[in-house]
């Protein structure tokens, strides 16, 4: 199933509660928009793309639990319940962005409280299918990159779970095997909240991909003796440069990569591509936690000594010079990434300008 | 207190129990010499010199349990007693070296048995003695490499817990310290056996030296944003072109030092230097049960899903190319590692050769 989806028979959000992941599969059906806000609030769904599905699946809730007989009241309600659903995660920028799009779509047919109501949802669907097509899309782009019997380094997760289906990065391994490639995946556990050993690795679990997880100290060790050949990952952001924002330790794995000739490739829609950054050190890191860092136990025991202190910067920036190619939608944009990431985002790639 | 520690009133060893810290700080103490090769297989001791020196005392006990009247029979009893203290870590080439130095020093002493007696204990507290002076002369060395102001990154644990006192890397930070200069420490945590959340932060903790534990990932941000300067670390073998054979994530570490132009420093005495590998390549890398990797848990919870692989290479190798000096006792070594770690063994370093 996808992370997120829609019910048809039951009018009802089902979503993947990935608190409880790799220890238990539950989905959980949302039939009130309200409840859809507090999973998003209580991450039962993560990961951009995801979220903002979620939420625009949420408005259709709404649309169907709003007791308004003329239109304009049900775009009233509609535009409350979207201030609700919003509250939910205030800094994830496609969540607003979904939410919007929905309601500019609904607000432009002129129609019956009914028909709003259907195009609600209809808007919502088109969501998640344009996310899963983006999403193959760049799979199958990314794909061309992985050679039968390859042995990858994945960052992080970047799969269906991120997604409604898919994901970036994952993405493009798992099309890689459904195409009969032999691929082998080392994991990074990815410190500090560890989404590759528990994700990532139970995704591929799922989908039947041989896999090990790794410390992200170790991907080096397995680079510099030839045992992996490539590198992926996703990204948050895009600079015009070429610089990736992503999860803490992309650098280094990608600087690992470079100090042994092997290619590291980042997945990413075009919409991450953000042209009016001029380099990645304009893009603002965010500090989490320290408890994030400090809350590990082996075997029921804390690790660190109390009242320890810890950094927990969530993302770093990979240096241009250190990416191979990166993998879109609408095809893979190697070096000069300036000329080439521009070229791509005003479509004169495909005009063959 | 010493990490192994010769109670002269009581005829008794004392040892931190190390498997207990940070949680809780307890000294053992032994009269048995093979509860002290318990000790050692149990784990209550690590370190290579902190091993060693364990072992050595461990002879000392014996001796004194000994009921042998005849020097002789003594020297039988003595070399039993080296085979059992052998096998409580049969990999460990410091223990077989100190027993071996012991053994040496007491079949040379042409006397009594009361007299090998002492000549026991005497040697076992020279060994000790001689490794708290080394690793003094290391700290001294490197601490001249630390500015007012620094912040360095700190990879696994080279402090006193790994040694009699004082330590490798760790020592020279704690030198600087002690110097009077304002050090601050980001202590990789060290993944997967986590020697740097446990016992380098508790280290810090105890000689009040201020740090931070950082995950393994995020060193390259912190120095690719100039908020650290300079990375130390130790080795357990150095080979002749200058490659270093470290715990596992040294490697990613140095490259991200190098590429910021940052200083990675090596810290080992020169009975870690051998000559006879030619490169880093000839050093067999040890791979450890995947379970080190697995076993984490996040409240309460395990991280990755039931049935998962891992891989754990326990060292990787750190090229010559991405080491700025090796710190010894006998001084700063500097490029070209080939010809200076020769002249250094040599002695003709010291010579003015």
């Amino acid at each position: 199933m996808r992370t997120v989806e829609w019910d048809d028979a039951q009018s009802k959000l089902r979503l993947i509660d990935q608190r409880l992941l790799p220890g238990e599969f539950r989905i959980v059906s949302y039939d009130d928009y309200r409840q859809v806000a507090a999973a998003i609030q209580d991450m039962v769904v993560r990961g951009a793309p995801a979220i903002g599905v979620t939420a625009a699946f949420g408005l259709a809730l709404a649309a169907i639990q709003s007791k308004a007989l003329a239109a304009s009241d049900l775009m009233r309600d509609l535009e409350e319940s979207a201030r609700v659903l919003r509250a939910s995660r205030p800094t994830a920028a496609n969540l607003d962005w979904a939410l919007r799009k929905v309601l500019a779509a609904v607000s432009q047919v002129n129609g019956t409280a009914p028909e709003l109501r259907v195009a609600t949802l209809e808007m919502a669907q088109k969501l998640a299918d344009e996310d899963v097509a983006i999403n193959r899309r760049m799979a199958a782009h990314g794909a061309a990159l992985i050679d039968d019997g390859d042995t990858v380094i994945h960052h992080c997760n970047t799969g269906a779970l991120a997604a409604v289906d898919w994901g970036t990065a994952l993405g493009v391994i798992r099309m890689a095997h459904e195409q009969g490639k032999r691929v082998h995946v080392l994991v990074d556990e990815t410190r500090p909240r560890l989404q590759g050993a528990r994700l990532t690795a139970w995704e591929l679990q799922q989908a039947g991909i041989p896999y090990e997880i790794i410390t992200d100290g170790a991907a080096g060790y397995f680079l510099h003796t030839g045992q992996a050949q490539k590198a992926f990952f996703g990204a948050d952001r895009v600079a015009a440069n070429g610089d990736v924002a992503n999860k803490i330790g992309t650098y280094m794995l990608a600087l690992a990569a470079f100090d042994n000739g092997a290619p590291a490739y980042a997945v990413v829609p075009t919409s991450t591509i953000d042209l009016s950054l001029e380099h990645g050190g304009l893009i603002p890191i965010e500090e989490r936690s320290p408890e994030e860092v400090l809350d590990l136990q082996v075997k029921g025991q804390p690790v660190a000594p109390q009242g320890a202190a810890a950094r927990n910067p969530a993302f770093d920036i990979t240096p241009y010079r250190l990416i191979t190619a990166i993998v879109t939608e609408n095809g893979l944009v190697y070096p000069p990434f300036g000329l080439n990431l521009a070229k791509l985002k005003f479509g004169a790639l495909e005009a063959g300008w």
